[in-house]
């Protein structure tokens, strides 16, 4: 994309009403724009980063097994009322009455739609497990929206919701997910530890918290040094239980905790091994039994012919707040730095003099051909001094800088820049386009 | 995909609220059901056809030139006291209040939201022209919402928004759009009719409708028949405005009109070339100049720095009735024929015998080939009996169907079908892959 025909609305001052790192950048990089108190309009550049979640989401639940579908925005009141939570839900709920004066709200989660749903269209215990996911924007009505597209009031959320006929099955597809969640944040460059968490609203008596470690998280958070380490991919069957609960053991097994739920015992054992830092919540995972299918009327006749109340768990991601928790884990005091594989564009080339026939001759080519070979680049084009210029590229964050100017182009070389580790080195044209191809997977 | 892992609730009775032939086979097929009045669940065969047209529908604005963002659906109505509409627009215009009675409304439409947008965000003229569009889910309050998602009350809509300098700059990116659509439609299979219209609440004086021809439309139409010829690709510079222009004029040059807009003396002319059929409105484009700037205050400073009022247009494209009016324009008595671009999967594997081995090496086998090649394969490998099987994949209307019956098997022979021609062919398994796979583009 050249920047001459982009809109990248980049800010110099700090925006008086953002208070967090991760608000403030997003407002300088013309990624977002607010356009009432917690609702939010997303530009080009952020928009990109959306996009690059959403996928990644979407495929870790497709390999979890989750099936995708969507559910609208708007639900019903009598829904609500089937389980119970429409007068028990707080103001923090959107309540809305048509040109009937029929009862609606912006859904804030989905648990009741999903279980109406799903108990109008099975037939049998046969057609579980199931687990369905969609990605949509949901609405809490935050008394006080603040930190940008962390604490917002209209909000992307991937929530996932799953099936079964007993609570072994459930436990299994609770596994399915929870191991989803470690590749998926493991994939987006965060370390999110899985904390046992108290359950709220959604019910239930088992359920994790997905943490980010970041200085201006919402909570206190303690754990072991061990969670330190870095992330790793896992190769999971998840079709077979006793291997994902496994994993899942492996990965509760180290001391990690919330305020509200820290153990002085098991943080004696950890010694001086102990940590504490902020958090910020990225997911939330639940199994809450029949909570919601016994009220609502769920059961699906058995081998026997008998109803079997199903069992049920809710599974969600905040997906625009990980943009604020990605930036918080990763940035510094020039700018956002993002991880390769949700960067918005992968190099960002800077044309120094555009009035320079050399430079435009060499940056118009590597721009070509790094387009050609399936490298998002974002090339600036436009007729500004190179300070803005650099100052922009490092505010955006994009993982490769390439610099063109009129001395080096007379020599054919040009200055690659690493955007995270800050290391530059003068390489020839030619290098520099091997080098930002090498072993980059077309996303 | 294994359809004993799907989810798809087909209906073999036609549900008694459905009243066109789209609503009827979207229920029957297990595509969407409806949540509340006007809105509807899309399930996961839905929601991939669905996901096929917006992906065409971005490439092509991409093409265009057009920028995507995405605004959020709820606004303020102080917003739409800017430009005036807040009063004028009737109850079509869902109203909300929040927790602090302040007054917000679900977008039906963006032109305030984007002029306000890039008012703030543009500094001169020279960043102009832009076009931005977004693919968002808006919300009107039909009285009587009906026909599935051809009339319903939240639906997802692609809306473009231009901003000029000039009206000739102006008239340059309508015709941009213009063009765009023309393509967009006919990579959806479908042959859209540009025809005059009427400008409505949009505002403006220049205005056409992209007009679907299908028995079950909502208006009546008179087109000259040369708009019976099939569509083809058109390969424009879109930054050469005499060609654009030159496009555009060949699009309009043969009579179409809606039933306001007839024109008795171009009719006779047409003579026995004269064509009637009803037809659904799928696009609508609209150049305003400055309705929205004017009282939105949105001028840039112009080469003189004077202030330079703010040309704009708007583009829309109804993508959720999208799928009703490619369901009304191709089906027959045995349910959906999907075009190849927005089919959900490019084949439909029938295993006629689960309990057969041969029938299910073969049919195991030819459907991990067919997705290893990227074949989108949705793989009937139930325990159901072979007349409900054939009734399904009819119904959901894949462009292929390979039956797998444990007489050919044994001869390693499969029955190819074409779903449109109905042809069918009995093949090697080998052959049956290569034509399968010949000359597909990977989506």
């Amino acid at each position: 994309m050249r920047l001459s025909r982009y809109f990248l609305p980049v800010m110099k001052e700090t925006p008086a009403d953002a208070q967090i790192i991760s608000h403030k950048l997003m407002l300088r990089a013309g990624m977002i724009r607010q356009t009432a108190a917690g609702i939010y309009a997303w530009l080009p550049l952020g928009l990109r980063v959306l996009r690059r979640i959403e996928k990644i989401i979407r495929e870790e639940q497709a390999r979890a097994g989750a099936l995708e579908l969507l559910m609208p925005t708007l639900q019903t009141a009598d829904l609500w009322r089937e389980s119970g939570r429409y007068d028990a839900y707080g103001p923090e709920m959107l309540r809305i009455k048509d040109r009937h004066n029929r009862e609606l709200l912006y859904g804030p989660t989905n648990e009741e739609m999903i279980t109406a749903l799903i108990r109008d269209n099975l037939q049998s215990y046969r057609d579980l497990p199931r687990i369905f996911y969609h990605i949509q924007w949901k609405f809490r009505d935050e008394v006080r929206p603040r930190f940008g597209v962390m604490r917002g009031r209209e909000f992307l959320m991937k929530d996932a919701y799953s099936f079964d006929i007993d609570e072994t099955a459930g436990r299994h597809n609770y596994n399915r997910m929870f191991v989803a969640y470690l590749n998926s944040f493991s994939r987006l460059g965060l370390r999110a530890i899985p904390m046992q968490a108290d359950t709220g609203p959604i019910g239930g008596d088992l359920s994790h918290e997905f943490i980010v470690l970041a200085p201006n998280g919402e909570s206190d958070v303690f754990y072991h040094s061990n969670w330190e380490q870095p992330t790793r991919h896992i190769e999971a069957d998840f079709d077979d239980p006793k291997a994902l609960q496994s994993i899942v053991n492996d990965h509760i097994s180290d001391y990690a905790a919330t305020d509200e739920k820290r153990d002085p015992l098991r943080e004696a054992q950890a010694g001086d091994k102990l940590r504490q830092s902020r958090g910020i919540e990225v997911g939330h995972i639940f199994f809450f039994g029949t909570k919601y299918s016994k009220p609502m009327g769920f059961t699906l006749p058995g081998p026997d012919g008998k109803p079997i109340p199903i069992q049920m768990g809710s599974y969600g991601i905040g997906i625009s707040r990980l943009l604020g928790a990605i930036i918080e884990a990763s940035h510094d005091d020039n700018g956002i730095i993002w991880p390769e594989a949700v960067a918005p564009y992968h190099v960002g080339l800077i044309n120094l003099r555009i009035d320079d026939e050399n430079c435009r001759a060499i940056a118009d080519s590597l721009y070509q051909r790094l387009e050609a070979a399936g490298i998002d680049t974002l090339y600036d084009d436009r007729n500004e001094r190179g300070g803005a210029k650099f100052a922009t590229m490092d505010l955006i964050g994009l993982p490769w800088q390439v610099v063109i100017g009129p001395k080096g182009a007379e020599k054919g070389v040009v200055e690659l820049k690493n955007r995270a580790s800050g290391e530059k080195q003068t390489i020839s044209v030619e290098d520099a386009f091997n080098l930002l191809t090498a072993g980059h997977q077309q996303r």
